[in-house]
């Protein structure tokens, strides 16, 4: 089984940002791939409605050791008793691919772990946030530093997302 | 869903031990719960192979970043990155009640993790190791020391584990 | 440098205990060796007290962010950000050798992870506690489990605890 | 005692880069700091060099076990068993300051750390690497997103980075 894990925004999304993770969610578990996410809300909780909708296998590595924190899509929840930023690790490492939606100052973190974890990432590029704007911040646009370790790559679409993802395991 | 961990010895394990594992994977997975486990051989190969055989779900919480070290029956691989000793903190924390089958000092180190964090434990007293030596070290039989914070629990057969462990929760 | 991790009860000790843990902090810095415990009080602040009026060096592996939950002999607090039990692996990981003093169950822990890490243990055993109790419960009285990965030590004086650890590097 | 914790490129750095860091190494020993590190090279030598040149405490929090990776400087090697990632969240975890120099990926990942945990961080600016590109890339030049946890701090000498980082405390 592939496990693919998104990273994203979390609190509150735009509806655009909402739909978009529900439709990577949904196509996740149409390729027979697990979800696996930070668990808790914005676009893990999208992604993890969406991949739910189409009987998906759902995964979320939380933070504590609270499960209440885990939103309502979740089959597993990893309550790791670790902070945020601990727990982004396991994510990370538990990941085969990484698909970046959005996001904030603790995906940006992700990706860079990602990064040093060879794990290859798919940026959807129009969803705002850090994945709106690594392209411009990278070397040469695709790479986190000159070691050039792994080469980030940017979707559009769900389906694209996927097919990307996909390719590179 | 509830999350039962099981700790056990790992690498080679008389057939007997190996019997009581699998009879409790299945009744794990009987009774609808999630097994989660370190994920590699001897008690925690065998329960998973007896939770698959009843159509259960089996997570693994893995040493390292190499899936191959996974037993066969995982449908969750969940690769920390982690060496053992502090993966196997992941696995406690991620239960909701564990279950104690033989055992060396890794296993040792997990009941005592339990503890910490106030997580019930059922031990199979019969099926050797440590599982076979807490009685006689704790204190009052039942404590790993004075300040009572979980009572240990005892059991014979698959049937009894899991009825005490839910009873647990 | 010699890093020597002092492992032992936290929070009210006997006063007998107050005083051995006081010489053996004190030993540990005339033999030139860095300290190294949890942070916190009990045995942890008074063998970082006996150490400091020896002029030693002192560093505390505190669990959470908060520098106050150290002892006021620490000189290098390293606030992990992590509960008592990951933080303790990164105590047992950073020493060279382990002294354990009294102890209850988060010390049983802590001397398990030191096995399994393959690191010196020398068991102040008339000092109370699971110190006391070691020797009862192990295997051959020396050992965590059949592997027989380290031999556990034993002394009854803070000079005597001391040559042994050294010896044992 | 303040503990400042230093991030930035490893392995191979400019010569002026290297003088750079030397320098506010130095400063952090002459204002009576204790300078934390990765504990490896480049940058992490160089400013470990420059502490000790001014009799200052050095600490390296090191990935792996193995002391054998600490450069020549370190006074107190933490050998956390972790792997590159996770040890830098104890870098950050431990320090009430950061003052990144240059720096790869692994040194953006850190400082998005400082930011999830609210350390306050002052960037050298014309140091080369990511403190070089986070001015362009941060929101408004200061932030590492809209939530605006921390300001980013820029400084051009030593001395300069040396009074910001202690005013931010």
């Amino acid at each position: 089984m592939i496990r693919i894990g998104v990273i994203g925004q979390s609190g509150e999304i735009p509806a655009e940002t909402c739909v978009l993770a529900e439709e990577i969610g949904k196509e996740i578990a149409l390729r027979g791939a697990i979800l696996i996410t930070g668990g808790t809300s914005g676009v893990m909780g999208a992604v993890s409605r969406g991949a739910k909708q189409a009987n998906g296998l759902v995964v979320g590595i939380l933070p504590g050791d609270n499960v209440e924190v885990a939103n309502e899509y979740i089959d597993i929840p990893i309550s790791t008793g670790l902070s945020f930023d601990y727990r982004s690790l396991i994510l990370v490492h538990s990941s085969d691919v990484i698909i970046m939606i959005a996001g904030g100052n603790g995906t940006l973190g992700e990706l860079s772990a990602a990064y040093l974890n060879r794990k290859p990432v798919v940026i959807v590029e129009a969803s705002g946030g850090w994945a709106s704007r690594v392209r411009g911040m990278a070397y040469e646009g695709s790479y986190l530093d000159e070691r050039k370790w792994v080469k980030l790559d940017y979707a559009n679409t769900a389906a694209e997302a996927l097919d990307i993802a996909l390719s590179r395991i």
